[in-house]
């Protein structure tokens, strides 16, 4: 079933999607991805990008030497990795949910209001 | 600059990539997306998941009522969203890397070692 | 300073923050301990405790073999260590804050309202 | 029964493990609490206390107003809640566990290596 219905079979996160989804089978490890531990995996993997950048300085952080950079590369791989997991076990389509934030998130962040600032409109007033 | 450079203009990706860049220029907000401070943003983003899961067991996650599964969806798109975002500030693609990460892993894990358990190939010799 | 006034000089965590300060102090970690820094080690050695549990069950959690058991044993140890550390910075002392939550709770979680349920009162009016 | 057993029953943090275990067995919430559970629990909370700082500098972090100290102390309580909880779970002595993990990291650590640089001795040879 393909439950990313607006996107055309060659879209890159719907190939892997079917990829992801195959690996799993083949390995017979769909027992283990429950959205449950599939959401811890996904945590664990998102923390060891937070281990790279925890002694860094903001500044450091956007220049990287070329390891750190392979590295970090691989790491976000992960995330992605589990992130289209959980999405495929929920039958989320994470394209449209993440079109959908970005509303939200038009009206939560009125330009006017947060320009130069980080939080919500409702901070500033 | 499009780094994100095997893909087509047309892919959704890659368009998630272009709008979120916007929103964060139209804000002012390039000066606080750090690759250090964005990895924060999305562990943070990540927890919000987990915290749906805690106390329910895996079978209870994998059959969300209607108001829970809404919920689920905008946190995985907060997560896309977050990712997307310090992978445009770090220039690494992120279909490229997670099908690099895809051919580790099918290394790591061969079926006919790890099949129906978790765990690397070295864990069951 | 002992800002853990409450505390007599033997209890335990005080100690253990004194010896954290001194380790950190030789070592001259305090210009990499800011709390933001802190913050990040700390969830990335929470993350390695999530880690161990990821793939089990909840009751495979309950009865981790010896070598799981002294693993988790030294991650829990890493958590405390990076909490007591970012405290001290903060000159929070913990045992009081602790105190503090548990009066919270108790009037956020009334026995009556919430004995079998996971979740707030206000959850199951 | 006392697993923390080098301590003495007036010691604050043993004193707090007796309080939050009754607190659980009141509500009947020890079925909800494998250290499965507690440890995603855990998380959620340090992914509370990263939101707090996650747009703030560092320098920021160690200077924050009396509302968002205040904020950010009930949330090293609520870390220390859970790793209490998770610790009780699984019969670990907390203080005797971040002692021995000291141990192990004046050996990983070595003054004259690392004095000064974020990582350990081997990553400075």
């Amino acid at each position: 079933m393909n439950h990313m219905n607006h996107l055309t079979d060659s879209d890159s996160l719907e190939q892997l999607r079917r990829q992801l989804a195959r690996f799993a089978d083949e390995r017979d490890w769909q027992k283990f991805h429950s959205p449950k531990n599939l959401s811890m995996a996904l945590i664990a993997e998102a923390a060891e990008l937070v281990e790279h950048f925890q002694w860094l300085s903001e500044a450091q952080s956007h220049s990287l030497d070329e390891e750190k950079h392979a590295q970090v590369r691989l790491e976000l791989a992960d995330i992605l990795i589990y992130l289209i997991r959980t999405a495929d076990q929920l039958e989320i389509d994470l394209i449209s949910a993440a079109n959908d934030k970005i509303v939200i998130n038009e009206e939560r962040y009125p330009v006017e209001k947060v320009r130069g600032k980080a939080g919500r409109a409702e901070d500033f007033r």
